[in-house]
């Protein structure tokens, strides 16, 4: 059932850890945006500690944002060890299709670790279920995708909940898929608003570990949200992103459900 | 003798630099911190220019919160270069006790450096003087813990200053202990502020090096009140973490000392 | 001919791609500032896949502020792949002339990569040219050096676009020298700005690769510009530094010339 409203209130509650070993680039952004929602974040990537790590956690992300090949390992370890204890992953594939070097790493963290919900553009998602698509570095250019039926592909070939978002966000499992149109185009112009909504997936995931279709559409609801708020009055991206924060911990529980645009296709 | 604004004219008027060897998230934060505050940062790493870097410092910050193997060892490096140099050494053990080799690493460093002020929560510090702690991931969360206690048994054992934040500081060299009530509670809602703390002391204790106790009450007086002064009219955490840079800027040397809340157990 | 206006306005229609292998502490910073300007920025750093990557960029930006081994390999083979497709590539040497390794490296890559623009404050241009200079940590505190003869003297002995910033910016390619007035000193009070100044000069740059000279000119009017808008009003560098976001995506291609306080000398 979709409840944002309701699952949130259970994160403030339970305040469950998100460990990410995520990229460079928005690790501040990632973490402050967990912390604001109302979970706890905590970064590490060390293959000594990650196993230790995440066994504490109330879900795993995964973000490929900035690799290398100790933190590649570093996160098949964690997600191994996150799967043997049943705690969920959250993978954002950033820039899958633009360096095989890439790509080759979401296909083999898809294989190696069980992925809940893969969060990712429309360009890297399809880039993982064999759609040709043109992506200009980390940023997604291929209008002509269909980022409903990618999303339905994905879901169906990978064996997971996809989570395509862009304009609408498409989240499917492969038979079930959900529209949500909450956000605003300011989003658009903030680096590292994807791996945010990544973190924050994690963030309801860990509440709701076990219905990741819901946990995924829940959290695209809350971000969204969060965006319409953060971009009233908003005089550019700046201020725009610091508000964020401010929305993202003003969320108010009893009218998130309310607030919520998704429609079942 | 406790007289934070004084040692603030002094930070802004020689400008140390305050050499940070610290974690992936909150490096650009405590970087914009020290330069606010007045001093100047520098972040280097790589073993092949620790040494060289820290010689140009008025304090060296190691910060734990992102751990890898070659940056422990640029850490012990730099903290014995350091040492040598008689440049005071300021250490945030962030995440010990939650995972072995967080806790593994704050001991050694402990070991093979010598610490001027170790500056963390109750439930890392206690982790370091045997105290049993809850932890979740980087944040502390036993509210059973007496911080004034640990404070004091961890400047004792430990032969340094402990600097142990929360609601309350409580700052203890083993024998003197002193508590700061400045803050706020949104410095508990944004990642970093105790980073930030952390980079702070460091800051005062460049300023201060002969007097360590004092330097780590002053920093957290000046942290603390920039902390109120930035929630002034704040809507949530993002706006309170832009304007700390502001209100860290603004301190005034004039009337920090009638503003401090410091009280001597 | 220095046309920023024009220049911008064909950044904000082409989005060229502006590959930065770049510190840790302003990763996000010039990513964002990268995004707002008009451009996309994608950070990779990996051995296995800049090759790759900058083969997909309009300009290559390279940015020594937090080194290390691995990451120095990669910049030569991104800056060497870049040499090779003709893709101009610009060069921070943040901290050159603190230590040996810094400057080494910043030789280093003056030798084996063809740099078309080498952006950087005084005291780190003056050491890659052999001139005595004072630095504490990465900022420059000599007042003695003359930039305008350092830009010059860079510009002549290593045959590229010498871009010496400071209150006054002096970009030389050995004969013509042009100074830029514009700014604002709450520039100099957050974190990276210097760094924000060499990637907008990539976003310049793969706008116009042919003239890198006027590139770097009018990257540093509309960096100027933004710093002169978001200085309106702020009360402290916290809120100056959200608002240079917002200004650098407000800025107008219409009436950026007008503006530009450019002097040929």
């Amino acid at each position: 059932m979709i409840e944002p409203g309701a699952t949130l209130a259970l994160i403030r509650q339970n305040k469950p850890l998100v460990h990410q070993i995520t990229n460079y680039v928005v690790m501040n952004e990632t973490a402050n945006a967990t912390l604001a929602l109302g979970a706890l974040p905590v970064m590490a990537h060390a293959r000594e500690e990650v196993q230790e790590m995440v066994a504490l956690a109330g879900c795993l992300v995964l973000n490929i944002g900035t690799l290398s090949r100790e933190w590649i390992e570093a996160m098949v370890l964690a997600g191994r060890a996150a799967n043997d204890r049943k705690i969920p992953v959250v993978l954002d594939p950033v820039g899958a299709g633009a360096t095989r070097y890439r790509s080759d790493t979401a296909r083999r963290l898809l294989g190696e670790v069980e992925i809940a919900v893969l969060r990712g553009n429309p360009a890297e998602i399809a880039s993982l279920v064999g759609v040709a698509a043109e992506i200009r570095g980390v940023e997604s250019i291929t209008a002509a995708l269909d980022p409903a039926e990618i999303a339905r592909a994905a879901g169906r070939k990978l064996g997971l909940v996809a989570s395509v978002t862009g304009p609408v966000d498409y989240v499917s499992d492969g038979a079930r898929l959900a529209a949500v149109s909450n956000g605003h185009p300011l989003l658009a112009t903030v680096t590292g608003t994807g791996c945010i909504s990544t973190a924050i997936t994690g963030c309801f995931l860990a509440a709701k570990p076990a219905d990741p279709f819901a946990a995924a559409v829940e959290a695209l609801v809350a971000m969204g949200v969060a965006g319409e708020d953060a971009a009233v009055g908003a005089p550019g991206p700046g201020t725009f992103h610091v508000r964020l924060y401010d929305a993202l911990a003003a969320l108010d529980p009893a009218t998130l459900d309310s607030r919520a645009k998704v429609e079942m296709k």
